[in-house]
Protein backbone atom coordinates (compact mmCIF):
# COMPACT_ATOMS: atom_id res chain seq x y z
CA UNK A 1 0.00 0.00 0.00
CA UNK A 2 1.20 3.65 -0.99
CA UNK A 3 2.19 6.12 1.98
CA UNK A 4 0.60 8.93 1.87
CA UNK A 5 1.70 12.75 3.70
CA UNK A 6 -0.73 13.97 5.94
CA UNK A 7 -1.01 17.69 7.01
CA UNK A 8 1.34 17.11 10.60
CA UNK A 9 -0.64 16.90 13.31
CA UNK A 10 -0.37 15.62 16.76
CA UNK A 11 -1.41 11.80 15.54
CA UNK A 12 -0.11 9.96 18.50
CA UNK A 13 -2.51 7.08 19.07
CA UNK A 14 -3.98 6.26 21.56
CA UNK A 15 -3.45 9.38 23.80
CA UNK A 16 -4.59 9.30 27.57
CA UNK A 17 -7.83 11.60 28.60
CA UNK A 18 -6.83 13.10 31.76
CA UNK A 19 -8.41 15.37 34.26
CA UNK A 20 -5.63 18.15 35.31
CA UNK A 21 -6.12 20.03 38.37
CA UNK A 22 -5.00 22.77 40.30
CA UNK A 23 -5.92 25.11 42.91
CA UNK A 24 -6.39 28.66 41.58
CA UNK A 25 -7.19 31.29 44.54
CA UNK A 26 -7.93 28.64 46.36
CA UNK A 27 -10.48 26.57 44.82
CA UNK A 28 -10.23 23.44 42.76
CA UNK A 29 -9.93 23.18 39.16
CA UNK A 30 -10.12 20.60 36.48
CA UNK A 31 -8.60 20.54 32.74
CA UNK A 32 -9.42 18.00 30.36
CA UNK A 33 -5.61 17.19 28.74
CA UNK A 34 -4.69 14.38 26.44
CA UNK A 35 -1.38 15.88 26.21
CA UNK A 36 0.03 13.85 28.59
CA UNK A 37 3.35 11.41 29.16
CA UNK A 38 5.72 10.44 31.36
CA UNK A 39 9.03 11.18 30.79
CA UNK A 40 11.15 9.34 33.94
CA UNK A 41 10.65 6.37 36.00
CA UNK A 42 12.64 6.32 38.84
CA UNK A 43 11.59 8.99 40.57
CA UNK A 44 8.14 8.93 38.18
CA UNK A 45 7.98 11.80 36.15
CA UNK A 46 4.90 13.17 34.09
CA UNK A 47 4.89 16.25 31.53
CA UNK A 48 1.91 17.44 31.33
CA UNK A 49 0.91 20.36 28.29
CA UNK A 50 -1.15 22.95 28.49
CA UNK A 51 -2.54 26.08 25.92
CA UNK A 52 -1.25 29.00 27.54
CA UNK A 53 -4.61 30.43 27.10
CA UNK A 54 -6.15 28.16 29.57
CA UNK A 55 -7.23 29.42 33.39
CA UNK A 56 -5.39 26.21 34.99
CA UNK A 57 -1.86 27.72 33.94
CA UNK A 58 -2.48 30.59 36.84
CA UNK A 59 -3.05 27.67 39.16
CA UNK A 60 0.37 25.45 38.51
CA UNK A 61 2.32 28.68 38.14
CA UNK A 62 1.14 29.37 42.02
CA UNK A 63 1.35 26.76 43.58
CA UNK A 64 3.68 24.52 42.15
CA UNK A 65 1.91 21.79 42.23
CA UNK A 66 -0.62 19.82 40.33
CA UNK A 67 -2.60 16.83 39.92
CA UNK A 68 -3.27 14.19 37.51
CA UNK A 69 -5.95 12.28 37.43
CA UNK A 70 -7.32 9.27 35.53
CA UNK A 71 -11.44 9.25 35.10
CA UNK A 72 -12.93 6.20 33.87
CA UNK A 73 -15.50 5.75 31.18
CA UNK A 74 -18.73 6.02 33.16
CA UNK A 75 -17.79 9.94 34.15
CA UNK A 76 -17.08 10.79 30.44
CA UNK A 77 -19.57 13.38 30.12
CA UNK A 78 -18.11 15.28 33.32
CA UNK A 79 -14.92 15.27 32.09
CA UNK A 80 -15.52 16.47 28.90
CA UNK A 81 -17.71 19.28 30.52
CA UNK A 82 -14.44 20.27 32.21
CA UNK A 83 -12.90 20.73 28.62
CA UNK A 84 -16.35 22.91 27.25
CA UNK A 85 -16.20 25.40 30.32
CA UNK A 86 -13.25 27.72 31.24
CA UNK A 87 -12.32 28.02 35.13
CA UNK A 88 -12.30 31.70 34.77
CA UNK A 89 -16.06 31.66 33.70
CA UNK A 90 -17.51 28.66 35.77
CA UNK A 91 -16.25 27.55 39.37
CA UNK A 92 -15.31 23.90 38.38
CA UNK A 93 -14.96 23.18 41.97
CA UNK A 94 -18.53 21.26 42.96
CA UNK A 95 -18.33 19.13 39.84
CA UNK A 96 -16.08 16.25 41.33
CA UNK A 97 -15.76 15.25 45.19
CA UNK A 98 -12.27 16.91 45.93
CA UNK A 99 -9.58 16.01 47.99
CA UNK A 100 -6.03 16.99 49.06
CA UNK A 101 -3.12 14.75 49.77
CA UNK A 102 0.63 15.48 51.91
CA UNK A 103 1.46 18.98 49.00
CA UNK A 104 -1.49 20.54 50.12
CA UNK A 105 -2.62 22.94 46.85
CA UNK A 106 -2.66 19.98 44.31
CA UNK A 107 -6.79 19.25 44.37
CA UNK A 108 -7.78 15.59 43.14
CA UNK A 109 -10.97 13.56 42.36
CA UNK A 110 -12.23 11.28 44.89
CA UNK A 111 -14.50 9.59 41.83
CA UNK A 112 -11.16 8.93 39.82
CA UNK A 113 -9.78 5.56 40.30
CA UNK A 114 -6.21 6.61 40.11
CA UNK A 115 -4.49 10.03 41.58
CA UNK A 116 -1.70 11.47 40.50
CA UNK A 117 0.20 14.15 43.06
CA UNK A 118 2.62 16.19 41.31
CA UNK A 119 5.46 18.67 42.73
CA UNK A 120 6.40 20.69 39.71
CA UNK A 121 9.80 20.31 38.71
CA UNK A 122 10.50 22.14 35.48
CA UNK A 123 8.70 24.24 33.23
CA UNK A 124 9.19 24.59 29.32
CA UNK A 125 7.49 26.79 26.72
CA UNK A 126 6.40 26.04 22.96
CA UNK A 127 4.57 27.95 20.94
CA UNK A 128 1.28 27.53 22.04
CA UNK A 129 1.69 24.95 24.99
CA UNK A 130 3.36 24.83 28.11
CA UNK A 131 4.54 21.70 29.51
CA UNK A 132 4.39 21.51 33.25
CA UNK A 133 7.29 18.61 33.98
CA UNK A 134 6.47 17.18 37.58
CA UNK A 135 7.48 14.41 39.92
CA UNK A 136 4.45 12.00 41.25
CA UNK A 137 4.70 12.30 44.70
CA UNK A 138 2.13 10.32 45.82
CA UNK A 139 -0.65 7.80 43.55
CA UNK A 140 -3.51 6.96 45.19
CA UNK A 141 -5.85 4.18 43.76
CA UNK A 142 -8.82 1.85 45.92
CA UNK A 143 -8.69 -1.90 46.35
CA UNK A 144 -11.46 -2.54 43.89
CA UNK A 145 -9.00 -1.08 40.96
CA UNK A 146 -6.91 -4.51 41.65
CA UNK A 147 -6.50 -7.86 40.35
CA UNK A 148 -4.20 -10.42 41.90
CA UNK A 149 -2.48 -7.31 43.15
CA UNK A 150 -1.81 -5.31 40.30
CA UNK A 151 -3.96 -2.65 38.90
CA UNK A 152 -6.32 -3.59 36.37
CA UNK A 153 -6.74 -1.51 33.32
CA UNK A 154 -10.19 -3.13 32.25
CA UNK A 155 -11.61 -1.72 36.39
CA UNK A 156 -10.04 1.49 35.95
CA UNK A 157 -11.43 1.65 32.77
CA UNK A 158 -9.67 4.79 31.66
CA UNK A 159 -10.67 6.77 28.76
CA UNK A 160 -9.11 6.79 24.99
CA UNK A 161 -8.64 9.97 22.99
CA UNK A 162 -8.69 9.47 19.40
CA UNK A 163 -7.61 13.11 18.31
CA UNK A 164 -8.47 13.08 14.60
CA UNK A 165 -12.07 12.09 15.43
CA UNK A 166 -12.55 14.11 18.59
CA UNK A 167 -13.51 11.07 19.66
CA UNK A 168 -13.75 8.88 23.13
CA UNK A 169 -13.08 5.57 23.05
CA UNK A 170 -12.97 2.28 26.09
CA UNK A 171 -9.81 0.14 26.09
CA UNK A 172 -11.20 -3.46 24.51
CA UNK A 173 -9.61 -6.52 24.43
CA UNK A 174 -6.31 -8.30 26.20
CA UNK A 175 -3.84 -8.78 23.21
CA UNK A 176 -0.70 -10.36 26.03
CA UNK A 177 1.99 -9.59 27.90
CA UNK A 178 4.67 -7.23 27.41
CA UNK A 179 8.37 -8.23 27.68
CA UNK A 180 6.88 -11.59 27.20
CA UNK A 181 4.44 -12.24 23.22
CA UNK A 182 7.85 -11.23 21.53
CA UNK A 183 9.45 -14.16 22.38
CA UNK A 184 7.23 -16.23 19.77
CA UNK A 185 8.78 -13.82 16.68
CA UNK A 186 11.42 -16.58 15.23
CA UNK A 187 13.11 -13.51 13.31
CA UNK A 188 14.23 -15.64 10.84
CA UNK A 189 15.47 -12.59 9.02
CA UNK A 190 16.83 -10.84 12.06
CA UNK A 191 20.70 -11.46 11.99
CA UNK A 192 23.03 -11.72 15.78
CA UNK A 193 25.71 -9.67 15.75
CA UNK A 194 29.14 -10.73 15.57
CA UNK A 195 30.75 -9.71 18.71
CA UNK B 1 -14.06 4.52 48.90
CA UNK B 2 -11.24 4.79 51.27
CA UNK B 3 -8.37 5.97 49.04
CA UNK B 4 -5.47 4.15 49.06
CA UNK B 5 -1.79 5.35 48.75
CA UNK B 6 0.34 3.25 46.14
CA UNK B 7 3.99 3.39 45.64
CA UNK B 8 4.95 5.87 43.02
CA UNK B 9 5.52 4.98 39.55
CA UNK B 10 4.64 5.85 35.93
CA UNK B 11 0.81 5.02 36.43
CA UNK B 12 -0.89 6.86 33.76
CA UNK B 13 -3.97 5.37 31.83
CA UNK B 14 -3.85 4.67 28.88
CA UNK B 15 -0.40 4.44 27.55
CA UNK B 16 0.88 4.35 23.70
CA UNK B 17 2.73 1.32 22.68
CA UNK B 18 5.02 2.93 19.96
CA UNK B 19 8.40 1.96 17.92
CA UNK B 20 10.54 4.37 18.26
CA UNK B 21 13.08 4.28 15.44
CA UNK B 22 16.79 5.73 14.75
CA UNK B 23 19.37 5.06 12.57
CA UNK B 24 22.74 3.38 14.02
CA UNK B 25 25.74 2.90 11.62
CA UNK B 26 23.59 3.59 9.18
CA UNK B 27 20.91 1.15 10.05
CA UNK B 28 17.56 1.02 10.96
CA UNK B 29 16.90 -0.17 15.17
CA UNK B 30 13.36 0.12 16.63
CA UNK B 31 12.73 -0.18 20.41
CA UNK B 32 9.33 -0.19 22.17
CA UNK B 33 8.40 3.10 23.69
CA UNK B 34 5.29 4.16 26.07
CA UNK B 35 6.71 6.98 27.54
CA UNK B 36 5.53 9.00 24.42
CA UNK B 37 3.72 12.42 24.47
CA UNK B 38 2.81 15.25 22.90
CA UNK B 39 3.96 18.56 24.34
CA UNK B 40 3.00 21.18 21.75
CA UNK B 41 0.07 21.48 19.13
CA UNK B 42 1.24 23.81 16.48
CA UNK B 43 3.85 22.86 15.21
CA UNK B 44 3.56 19.64 16.47
CA UNK B 45 6.21 18.17 19.23
CA UNK B 46 6.14 14.73 20.79
CA UNK B 47 8.65 13.49 23.96
CA UNK B 48 10.19 10.17 23.29
CA UNK B 49 11.93 8.94 26.84
CA UNK B 50 14.28 6.39 26.48
CA UNK B 51 16.09 4.55 29.62
CA UNK B 52 19.61 6.05 29.05
CA UNK B 53 20.66 1.87 28.47
CA UNK B 54 19.17 1.72 25.37
CA UNK B 55 21.18 0.83 22.15
CA UNK B 56 18.58 3.65 20.60
CA UNK B 57 20.39 6.59 22.50
CA UNK B 58 23.12 6.57 19.94
CA UNK B 59 21.49 6.79 17.15
CA UNK B 60 18.97 10.02 18.03
CA UNK B 61 21.83 11.92 19.64
CA UNK B 62 24.58 10.34 16.22
CA UNK B 63 21.78 11.66 13.96
CA UNK B 64 19.42 14.02 15.47
CA UNK B 65 16.04 12.81 14.36
CA UNK B 66 14.03 10.09 14.74
CA UNK B 67 10.51 8.51 14.15
CA UNK B 68 7.54 7.53 16.19
CA UNK B 69 5.99 4.76 14.44
CA UNK B 70 2.13 3.28 15.98
CA UNK B 71 1.94 -0.52 15.26
CA UNK B 72 -1.44 -2.04 14.91
CA UNK B 73 -2.51 -4.34 17.30
CA UNK B 74 -1.84 -7.46 14.15
CA UNK B 75 2.41 -6.62 14.92
CA UNK B 76 2.43 -6.98 18.51
CA UNK B 77 4.51 -9.73 18.58
CA UNK B 78 7.13 -8.22 16.24
CA UNK B 79 6.39 -5.39 18.62
CA UNK B 80 7.17 -6.84 21.75
CA UNK B 81 10.33 -8.32 20.13
CA UNK B 82 11.88 -5.08 20.01
CA UNK B 83 11.40 -4.61 23.76
CA UNK B 84 12.83 -8.26 24.69
CA UNK B 85 15.95 -7.71 22.13
CA UNK B 86 18.84 -4.90 22.41
CA UNK B 87 20.18 -3.48 18.60
CA UNK B 88 23.16 -3.64 20.02
CA UNK B 89 23.33 -7.53 20.43
CA UNK B 90 21.00 -8.10 17.64
CA UNK B 91 20.36 -6.70 14.16
CA UNK B 92 16.44 -5.57 13.81
CA UNK B 93 16.60 -3.83 10.58
CA UNK B 94 14.78 -6.57 9.09
CA UNK B 95 12.01 -7.29 11.27
CA UNK B 96 9.95 -4.48 9.36
CA UNK B 97 10.18 -3.31 5.78
CA UNK B 98 11.79 0.44 6.18
CA UNK B 99 11.34 3.83 4.42
CA UNK B 100 12.73 7.09 5.15
CA UNK B 101 11.18 10.86 4.44
CA UNK B 102 12.33 14.31 4.18
CA UNK B 103 14.85 13.70 6.63
CA UNK B 104 16.81 11.19 5.11
CA UNK B 105 18.11 9.45 8.78
CA UNK B 106 14.98 8.58 10.63
CA UNK B 107 13.67 5.09 10.14
CA UNK B 108 10.21 4.27 9.42
CA UNK B 109 8.05 1.30 9.41
CA UNK B 110 5.56 0.95 6.37
CA UNK B 111 3.69 -2.08 8.13
CA UNK B 112 2.47 0.50 10.73
CA UNK B 113 -0.83 2.45 10.28
CA UNK B 114 0.81 5.87 11.02
CA UNK B 115 4.53 7.04 11.03
CA UNK B 116 6.04 10.47 12.57
CA UNK B 117 9.11 11.75 10.97
CA UNK B 118 10.77 13.59 14.20
CA UNK B 119 14.14 16.48 14.03
CA UNK B 120 15.64 16.73 17.51
CA UNK B 121 15.13 20.04 19.14
CA UNK B 122 15.67 19.78 22.56
CA UNK B 123 17.50 16.83 25.11
CA UNK B 124 15.97 16.61 28.93
CA UNK B 125 18.38 14.43 31.10
CA UNK B 126 16.33 12.94 34.14
CA UNK B 127 17.88 10.24 36.24
CA UNK B 128 16.91 7.47 34.55
CA UNK B 129 15.41 7.98 31.02
CA UNK B 130 16.65 10.66 28.95
CA UNK B 131 13.22 12.90 27.08
CA UNK B 132 14.02 13.58 23.51
CA UNK B 133 11.77 16.69 22.37
CA UNK B 134 11.17 16.40 18.46
CA UNK B 135 8.85 18.52 15.96
CA UNK B 136 6.78 16.12 13.99
CA UNK B 137 8.05 17.11 10.75
CA UNK B 138 6.15 14.58 8.48
CA UNK B 139 3.22 12.30 8.83
CA UNK B 140 2.81 9.45 7.08
CA UNK B 141 -0.46 7.15 6.63
CA UNK B 142 -2.31 5.17 4.03
CA UNK B 143 -5.77 6.16 2.26
CA UNK B 144 -7.31 2.68 4.57
CA UNK B 145 -6.78 4.35 7.90
CA UNK B 146 -9.44 7.03 6.99
CA UNK B 147 -13.62 6.84 7.51
CA UNK B 148 -15.02 10.07 6.72
CA UNK B 149 -12.05 11.95 6.01
CA UNK B 150 -10.57 11.17 9.51
CA UNK B 151 -8.45 8.96 10.64
CA UNK B 152 -10.44 6.30 12.08
CA UNK B 153 -8.81 4.70 15.50
CA UNK B 154 -10.62 1.16 15.40
CA UNK B 155 -9.06 1.06 11.71
CA UNK B 156 -5.39 2.10 12.97
CA UNK B 157 -6.15 -0.59 16.04
CA UNK B 158 -2.88 1.08 17.97
CA UNK B 159 -1.79 -0.91 21.27
CA UNK B 160 -2.24 0.30 24.48
CA UNK B 161 0.03 -0.04 27.19
CA UNK B 162 -1.23 -1.29 30.89
CA UNK B 163 1.80 -0.01 32.62
CA UNK B 164 1.03 -1.92 36.37
CA UNK B 165 -0.24 -5.14 34.70
CA UNK B 166 2.68 -4.77 31.83
CA UNK B 167 0.39 -5.89 28.82
CA UNK B 168 -1.07 -5.00 25.88
CA UNK B 169 -4.97 -4.15 25.17
CA UNK B 170 -6.50 -2.97 21.88
CA UNK B 171 -9.09 -0.11 21.57
CA UNK B 172 -13.11 -0.92 22.72
CA UNK B 173 -16.36 0.53 22.21
CA UNK B 174 -16.82 4.39 21.00
CA UNK B 175 -18.05 6.54 24.11
CA UNK B 176 -18.66 9.79 22.20
CA UNK B 177 -17.16 12.75 20.87
CA UNK B 178 -14.96 15.38 22.62
CA UNK B 179 -15.99 18.84 23.18
CA UNK B 180 -19.54 17.84 22.94
CA UNK B 181 -21.22 15.02 25.33
CA UNK B 182 -20.26 17.25 28.23
CA UNK B 183 -22.71 19.61 27.44
CA UNK B 184 -24.97 16.63 28.79
CA UNK B 185 -23.79 17.81 31.96
CA UNK B 186 -26.42 19.95 34.12
CA UNK B 187 -23.48 21.06 36.59
CA UNK B 188 -26.25 22.39 39.25
CA UNK B 189 -23.66 22.56 41.74
CA UNK B 190 -21.67 24.53 39.44
CA UNK B 191 -21.97 28.38 39.44
CA UNK B 192 -21.36 30.81 36.83
CA UNK B 193 -18.77 33.45 37.75
CA UNK B 194 -20.02 36.79 38.29
CA UNK B 195 -17.79 39.12 36.34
Amino acid sequence: MKKLELDVRSFLYPMPTTLVGANIDGKPNYLVIAFCGIVNAHPPIISVSINQSHYTNIGIIENKTFSVNIPSADMAIKTDYCGLVSGGEVDKSAVFTNFYGKLGTAPMIQECPLNLECRLIQTLEFDVDTAYIGEVVSVYTEERYFTDGRLDIKKIDPIVFATHERAYYRIGDYIGQAWNIGAAFEGKDVIKKKR
